[in-house]
Order: structure tokens, then sequence, then C-alpha cells
């Protein structure tokens, strides 16, 4: 029998739109969690989990395709033959929670919960395939109180994060309203109603022509991809286009039907609220706001910044809306039969993030690296080790140099790594008992100095020989130094 | 054209081996990680996040069976039918990482990382299809002393988590003294080598016999399924059996082999420095220990907690270990051709979590739960919307009751979430301009007092009514009088 040949090496590199995410972002995006739990707890939200897969029916309904579930949504067979998916939302796992779990919640249900989130979509700038989402919903509370409630939540949030009042503001519409139009104008399919919402969802990138190319035949974008449209009539595209226009003057008849006089008065009740809070400044209601999930049924929501963003290199970028969510009283009632009202706000917090970068809030932290212990004699690698253990042990950062090469390049790597400082120890310190402490941020500055005698000044500071049982305190005086 | 049928109700359920976690888990959780977080960054290691995807060829090579890349970790295919994974830990992420950044990275490089891992297992006991490891890793150090360090690493952390000196292990072996009993015993074929591992692997378990029949034909579980074994002959099975018997006199042949003495003298090394840093009694040398993992290559090391768990009704409980790792030199090399050392230690954090609270550590915390403001009078709800967030304002976590329950079912809500004080307003006390504050903890007691005058002053204690203006300083003296 011949041997297997090797097979070919694999190419080392991620799948499109999933990205590594480095140490500075990673304590950007903790700092920030931080501060949205603590926005949630004070209101009363309690923490839950889900896991990452759920069957994909008890995600199903609404996935854009339901014959297709590998559409939108990453998918895959349990050995028992059924489809599992990733969750493209926490939306739709809490629903499956809160119908397994009915007869023993609190009622209301309120839960926040904060994790990944999968799309198996085409990716580009600013979308991912995997993302970060942090929700939260009140389960069982049918009074748009608990809409306003979120809305205020989202302008808490956003402002303890940072953002000054006055540049974003939450806007607010109702579903109602729109089923109003398109029942006025008699639009009934499932189909194109989910296609209206896409297609208006879109106004902000698209602007009002490619939404109406999309309300009729469909539109072809800059790729050359075409979107198939909602087929409205022209006298149906008509009052749809008017009710996303300010300055409209035409009669909807939103009035006539009775889902659009609910939204109206729903609309009316939520302004009540806001302005009994004080929060009219920072809640605006907005007839242009649909969002584009199929199983929202009454007030939706969403806030965006509204200061001019630009990257690092000045170019202006659109960011889109930060925070989204919406009344979705169907979402339970699809495993039980009962009607359970809900409503609930979603944080992008991977988006929010590059906003709150581009404005200048939570910059990837450069945090101060270890103090690197050098390896100057190989074969005294236990007492550097010690003397490391030393620095840990009264709480210090500090690492010995693990690697292989000489002293040049443990001192290069001291320096990649943002040590404060590195401990030496060759054959002559070791000898006068003493070890060597090289200030690397004092270090870094000799280069500016002109003057001579200052030069020699700051040198000696920076580089100490002190005997051995003085180590800790004398790394300690470095750190203390160039504390922020 | 009929309508489309309404689709049968979905059941609200989870696919088997995956769970919701709830808040005082959550909490545990986040405070473990927290304490984890702090003792590998005063090691020097940094975050590093990757995707939940991955190429499944980046991680296939070491799947158990890789012409099914379903078997053992969940896959799927990408729109261009490129094979996708979960991935099954964050050490094959990790070499995808560094294989792909090697330039750009300081050498050696340390990371740390945490967060979910995926197997699409048998689910049983303790073993789940979600779960959460915390990994660090030193690439580019080929001394075992990176691996000692690690060592000392996951001995320093439980401490950190609690678990006093003693009640706990390291132990640590070296894959080369296994190749070394298997090369003199003629052992040369891959699967059989892995197959002995996975076999050694379940000492713990299945005890010697059952790694006998592991080692040989094969062997039956309880539930009837049978597992294939190595194929051994009985000649060869009684060395690999020998090795793990501490208190074997046959000799194995492990010196006359190149890796059963490079195994042997790396041993040494290691025990060299764990007795220079003083961690003897902590990390100790175990034959038996060689991990199931195909990818290690020197030192592999785990921990386990050594005093004995019960669970919550007395049972004792097998919690396995708790942390493991090794050294693999290999991970890297299969992407860029070129050597580079690696050693990494991998903390379950759920399997820990079970074992610390079994240990009375890390209780799931019942935080205390926000203030309720009651609703008495629907019309009047933006009134008490306005008392939440004065409330909230200073500091304090609070909930306006959104439900449509009455006062009863209120009062029970709030019970339910641990509210420290309810607040009420209803008609009289609006007339007077003054609000009563129930003290939930406080009206808890009064049951199991008997004394009558005891008992009203209880009682008066428990429910206050005072002025509007003095709500948030009478909530905050509730709150002091219960503090922890």
């Amino acid at each position: 029998m011949s041997k297997k040949t090797e097979p070919a090496r694999p190419e080392a590199r991620l799948p499109k739109g999933l990205f590594d995410i480095s140490a500075g972002e990673i304590r950007a995006t903790e700092e920030m969690l931080g501060v949205i739990r603590r926005t949630f707890e004070a209101y009363g939200f309690e923490p839950l989990d889900t896991p990452a897969i759920e069957y994909s029916d008890a995600l199903g309904k609404f996935l854009p395709d339901q014959d297709r579930p590998n559409e939108g949504v990453f998918s895959f067979k349990d050995d028992d033959k059924q489809w599992l998916s990733l969750r493209y939302d926490l939306t739709a796992p809490l629903a499956r929670y809160v119908a397994e779990n009915y007869q023993h919640l609190p009622k209301p249900f309120r839960r926040y919960q904060s994790g990944p989130v999968w799309r198996n979509e085409k990716p580009g700038p600013g979308r991912f395939r995997q993302f970060i989402q942090f929700d939260a919903d009140t389960v069982g509370a049918s009074s748009v109180a608990a809409d306003a409630e979120l809305c205020m939540l989202a302008a808490d949030t956003l402002e303890a994060l940072g953002i000054p009042r006055g540049q974003y503001v939450v806007k607010v519409n109702n579903r109602k309203i729109l089923d109003g139009v398109l029942e006025a104008c008699k639009v009934s399919s499932a189909s194109q109603r989910l296609a209206v919402l896409r297609a208006i969802d879109k106004l902000d990138r698209l602007g009002v022509d490619g939404v109406k190319a999309l309300l009729g035949k469909g539109r072809k974008d800059d790729s050359g991809d075409f979107t198939k449209g909602a087929e409205l009539a022209v006298k149906q595209i008509e009052p749809v286009l008017a009710m996303i226009d300010p300055d409209t003057s035409m009669d909807l008849g939103i009035g006539k039907t009775a889902s659009g006089r609910a939204g109206m008065e729903e609309t009316e009740e939520i302004e009540k609220f806001i302005a009994a809070a004080g929060y009219s400044e920072r809640i605006k209601i907005d007839r242009t706001v649909v969002r584009g999930l199929e199983y929202y049924t009454g007030p939706v929501f969403e806030a965006e910044l509204t200061s001019p963003i630009t990257d690092d290199r000045g170019q202006p970028i659109r960011i889109g809306s930060v925070v989204s969510g919406g009344r979705y009283d169907g979402l339970v009632e699809r495993f039980t039969g009962e009607k359970v009202p809900a409503t609930g706000v979603s944080i992008g917090v991977s988006r929010l993030l590059l906003g709150l970068q581009c404005l200048g809030k939570f910059a990837d932290s450069a945090v101060r690296g270890p103090v690197i212990v050098l390896v100057l004699d190989r074969d005294r690698i236990a007492d550097y080790q010690a003397m490391t253990q030393q620095l840990r042990n009264a709480g210090l950062r500090a690492e010995l140099y693990l690697g292989d090469s000489g002293l040049k390049a443990q001192m290069k790597y001291a320096d990649r790594r943002g040590a404060p400082c590195v401990v030496i120890q060759g054959g002559d310190e070791k000898e006068k008992g003493a070890v060597q402490i090289k200030d690397l941020v004092l270090g870094a500055t000799l280069t500016t100095i002109e003057d001579r005698d200052e030069y020699r000044k700051k040198q000696e500071e920076a580089q100490s020989l002190v005997p051995e049982e003085k180590l800790v305190e004398t790394v300690q005086a470095v750190l203390a130094r160039h504390k922020a």
C-alpha cells in the first residue's frame, strides 16, 4: 500500500465578512458594553443568555425565504436531519425562550442580552457576517408606555456613552400607519408588504428615487446586481411615497382604516409620554421610519448620530442607525397560539463603536504593556522567572522573555509590547548582587533632547542599577513616574 | 388561486446539548472571567478575538475525520461551495491568525482569548455542544520555560478563583515519552497512535480495564455503543499499560528512542523550573496525562480539583480536568511550512464554574432587583414614569410596572423580581401630595414576628407615607437599611 500523500497546505485566511479583533478594539468594546449594561440594569432589565444555535423552524418564519434555510442565515442539519441555524438576531431566540418558559417567568418579563449574531449575506463596507448586538426587551406589556420607555433607554444609553444631547436623535413611527396606507391603496399581499418595508427602509441610502424604483419593478445597484421590486402599480406607489414625504399635502386615507387610526392614536400616546418625561427634544416622530424586519406590529424606532462623521482620513462616512427596535406582538404567539405583547430595542454594538471612535470616543486604548524581564544568560532562566514572579506578586504586570533571540531583539520586543521598563541582570550585575532597570518611556524621549547635560541627566534617570532586593520598589517608581 | 395554509406551529425548544443561561449564572460567569482575565494579564498576555466561523480546512487537519467535516464539528458550505466550520477550540483559530499575520506580530506572541466553542458530539451529563473556553498561548517560544510558565499560570488562576493550595493539582507529562514507548513497541500508524491517545485520556473515567479494551479490539459502553479500539497486539498493549502504571518495574525502552529521551529531558527541565519557582507542591509529573488531542508535540498538562465534589443533593460528581494544554509545534507550520513553536493552556470555564459552585464559590449571585413603581391609576402612567426616572437619575435601579394587572399582581411581581421596595401613589396619596414606600425586605420578615407590639412597630417601619419630594431619600434609606 502506498503512503497517502501529504495534503496541500491550506491558506491561512478568514471567510469574507469575518474579522479578527485586536486587543485595543476588544478593550474599547468591553468598556462600551459595561456602560450599556449599567444603563440597561438601571432600567430594571436582567441578563439572559441563549446559545448561538437554534432550530431553524424556531427562527424560521421570519427568514427572508422559508424554503431555503441557508438564505440570509447560516444553516446546517443536525444528526437527526433537523435544520439548525445560527441566530441572526437576539429577538427570535427570546421569543423561543419566552414560549418555552412562559409559566415560570415574572410578567412582564424584562431581559437584556448581548452577544454575536450571524448573517449569511453579501458583506460590504460596514456590513459584517458576524457582529455584536445588545438588546433589551419587555415581554407581556401591551401599553405603548413600554415602547416609549425603550426610546428613552436608547437616548439615555447614547448619552451615557458620551454622545452629547443634540448629536443624536431617536425617531419613532408606527407600522400600523403604513398598514393603513397600504390598506387604503389596496396592497394586500404579504410579500408585497415586505418588499415595501424593505424599500422604505433603504430611503436613507438610496434616496426617494431608489425607493420609488424598489416600490415598482426593481432596481439595479452600482455593482450591477438587480433587486426585484414590490411591483406596485403607479397609483399605489404615489401614496406610499407621499407618506415618507414630510411636505406632502396628499390625503393618504390613513384615518379611514382601523389600523391607520390605531397607529395614529398610539403615536400620539407615545408623544405624550415622551413630553411628560422631558424627552421631546431627543425623541421625534418620523414617518420615514419603518424598519426592514417583517415581524414588527406597532411602534418602530431607531436612533442615529446626527453630527457629521468622518473616518481617520477625514472622509465622511455613513453609519446609519445605531439603535433600532419595535413592537412584535406576534412572535411568541407563533409557538403558543396565545397573544403575548412584546417590544424591544437592539444596539448594533460594532457599528456604534465605529461611530463613537470616529467622534474621538472609546479610542482603541493603548494599555501599558507588562514589565519585561530579559534573558541574558540562558542557564539562569529560572532566576529570571523568579524575578518576574516577584514583580507579579507585588501586583505588577510582568513577563519573562521567552523567545530565543539576543539582547537587541529582546529590547525591540519590549518596545513592541509597550513595556514601561525592562529588567536586566547579566554576569556583571549578578556578581554585584544587582539588577539594572531601564525606563523605556523616558528612554524614548532622549532622542529629542538637544542639551548635553540635560541628556546625560535624563539618561542616568532612565537607567538604574540597584541591589536585587530593591527590584520591586524601583520598578514601582518607574511605573509611578509614568502614571497617566 | 387558493390561500396558502398556515404552517404548523413550531415547538419552542432547544437542540440537545444546548442551554439557556440564567441571570445568576451569567453574573457568576462574568465575575469568574474577570478573575481569570486579571491573572492572564498579570502574566503579560494580551486579548485577541477571532470569529466563530472559520474555513474548515483551516481547522480541518485535526478533525476526527477529515472526509466528513460534519463529524465532531458543525460545518456548512459557503455560497462559493467552500466548507465553513464553527470553531471547536480556540487553538486552531490562533494558528490560522498567527500564520496569517506572522510578519507583523511581536515574537514571542502572547495572547489570551475567551469565548464559546462548539462540538457536534453526543451530549451527556457535563458534555455540552456549546461551552466557553479561556485560553492563553505563547507562540514563538521553543523553551520549555514557556510550558512551565503556563502550568504556573494555571495554578495561580485556580488560587485566584478561591481554590486553596492543596485542593487542586496541575499534572505534567510529555507526548514524546509516549512516542518513545510506541516506537519501542513498533506502533507506527498515525491512526493507531491517535486511538492510543484517546484510550489513555479516558483512564480517569474508564479505569485500566476500560483503557485496555480500547487499546485492543474496542469497548462497548453502558448505553451499548461500541467504540472501536486501537487494535494493538497483546505485546504492544503491555508496555503502554505499564507506562500509565505508577508501580511498574517493566523496562519500557523509553531511553532507547530519541523522542523518548527528549521527553525525559524536557520533563526534568520543567521540574527544575517548577522547583526554582517554588511550585513543586502544586505541579506534579504524571505519566498518565496524554490529552486526547492529536496536535500536541511535547509537554502536555492538565489541572483538576482534588477535594471531593458533590452536587446540591450531596451526590459525588466527577468534574474531570478543568484546565488543559500542551505544546503544539506543528500547528502554524501546516499553513506556512515553517516551524513555529507554540504552547498553550485552556480553561473549561463552564466546567470549572460547576466545580467552583459545588465548592460553595461563585454562587449564582442574587442581585437585588430594581425598585418598582406601581401603577394604580392607568391615566397617570406618565407621572409614575417621571417618579421612576427621578429614582434612576439618583443612580438607583428603578422600573415602572408595565403590565396590565391589578395591585395584588403588581405586588407579587415586585416580590418575584426581588425588589427592595415599591413606590405607590393612589388617589388618596396624590391628594396629599404624598407617596407610599413599602419596604418588601422588612415586610417579608413580618410573618415571623409573634410579639404584637414588635409586629406593629415593624409594620410601621416597613411602610412609610412621605411627601412627594422625599421620594428619593426615603427609597435610599430603605436600600441603606438592607445593604449587605
